[in-house]
């Protein structure tokens, strides 16, 4: 996905409260939104926005010397999301359609991005999904679900490539890859985590944490975008992402970077902002699991 | 008010969204953009946003080449405004206090606003406003509401400027300055407007097409600042600013300019962004009738 005009104002937001997290005074708060003005003429719009993410928490990190501003923020997000770890299997445990459930839990954990909702109570929302009775998501809420177009295309995938999102989120992810790894115990699994710290995203002491690499592969995509940025990332991750039979992306920053790619990927996620959510073509709140290209 | 951070990404919204209005293709929307961004690094936060939103239309104005972005906009306000004129006066004439209405209604009128509220749909918003029984404003929005003050210094004054904000919203500062005038027919009353197109804020000829004139008399405040910055006003103005008994001032921009005043004004203004209710100390939405010094 392109940059759209309306992400400019975004990611002067984005910079400021990233800024705040990670503890500038006013005056290197101004510094970022000040670096970034200086920087914003020479950006493309033809570049995703998480290309520009990437510029944004790079001038965070070295104005105000924190490499890792969402630490905190992360390990709460893992806490409060392994706490629920059991909540969650008993859901898909008792659910007549267990990956169906998976599927569900794992876009409503998506919720947790800081990148788009700045001001977050994850115990909140974690309260919430779990809430819901039989169902993880809404009907209506599903704009877009090609449930059975993943359940086709994962039925014959033997290598899976997942690409993690968000700290916290990687619990869901686990719920998901688990309840795959029942089905069919022979699958090989990766699952690809952000190579720094960018945001909230995970990273690979996120995921073991959340004790996701008891049933996959964990690597690091090789770079620091909040998405997937191919032309970034490693030899390693760029085998893997041909490899794979299957490319299973979460959340929105994977979406914006890859949903011009040649293969084809499902994507899952929550369109939490109004720009991706016109482009999509769906409404702010809607989830979203749409199959991109047939091969 | 000084500009706080958190106005600087809404500066870039204000920005778009006007090149938008004017009809700017998406080459001319970045242009605008690319200026601010230029511009960003010199402004001083201890100026008050109107002064930054005076060079954001200023730059829209000249990439555009549209003077008046807002003119159809402002038209449609003002003729649905005056469309519920009659209603207005009658909820006036059958209230018990008539005065207290009238203000009610003069600060519900404060809606009609493009600087903050981009996307409006002011039939709607009117509806609203009459929608309402017997007050035009609930009581739990009634953060400060110091209507014993107004009324007191009201009675004295000889001498009022009233300080304008937006096109159509002067249908309600007429009903409020013709019931003041029912009151005591001797007051003096001056209705002031910004010099130039500022968004849509009100111009001399808004006023008149709103028939204020027929009940105050009005003049430009001689700068195309969407708010009231002395330092740029004309002399006429300052004249009336310092001669008149009661400065009763309308809406947003004129607040976030002279709150820092060395007079007394009476602040009539709904709290719609963020930034400003929390500086007043209430939350966004409520309304406010704020009494700045004693005199």
């Amino acid at each position: 996905m392109k940059t759209y005009l309306d992400c400019i104002p975004c990611f002067f937001k984005q910079a400021l409260e990233s800024a705040r997290i990670a503890g500038a005074g006013e005056k290197k708060q101004r510094e970022v939104l000040n670096e970034l003005a200086g920087s914003l003429p020479e950006f493309s719009l033809t570049s995703s926005p998480p290309e520009m993410g990437r510029v944004v928490y790079g001038l965070v990190k070295r104005i105000t010397g924190e490499d890792d501003p969402y630490r905190e923020i992360k390990e709460k997000s893992n806490r409060l999301a392994l706490n629920i770890y059991d909540s969650l299997k008993k859901r898909v445990n008792s659910s007549r359609d267990r990956l169906l459930m998976a599927v569900e839990l794992a876009i409503a954990g998506n919720i947790i991005d800081y990148g788009v909702k700045r001001s977050l109570d994850v115990g909140a929302e974690l309260a919430k999904i779990l809430a819901e009775e039989n169902k993880a998501i809404k009907e209506e809420k599903k704009a877009i679900f090609d449930y059975a177009g993943f359940k086709s295309v994962l039925k014959k995938a033997k290598t899976i490539l997942y690409l993690g999102d968000n700290a916290g989120e990687v619990v869901f992810d686990r719920v998901l890859i688990e309840e795959i790894r029942r089905i069919d115990g022979d699958k090989e699994i990766v699952y690809a985590v952000r190579d720094k710290p960018v945001i909230n995203d995970v990273l690979i002491e996120d995921a073991c944490v959340c004790g996701i690499d008891r049933s996959a592969k964990v690597i690091s995509s090789g770079s620091d975008a909040p998405g997937t940025v191919l032309s970034l990332c490693s030899k390693e991750f760029l085998r893997m992402y041909k490899r794979a039979d299957m490319v299973i992306s979460k959340g929105q920053g994977n979406f914006e970077t890859l949903s011009g790619a040649k293969r084809q990927i499902f994507f899952l996620l929550m369109a939490k902002c109004p720009v991706i959510a016109k482009d999509i073509g769906c409404n702010v709140g809607d989830v979203i699991l749409l199959r991109h290209r047939e091969l």
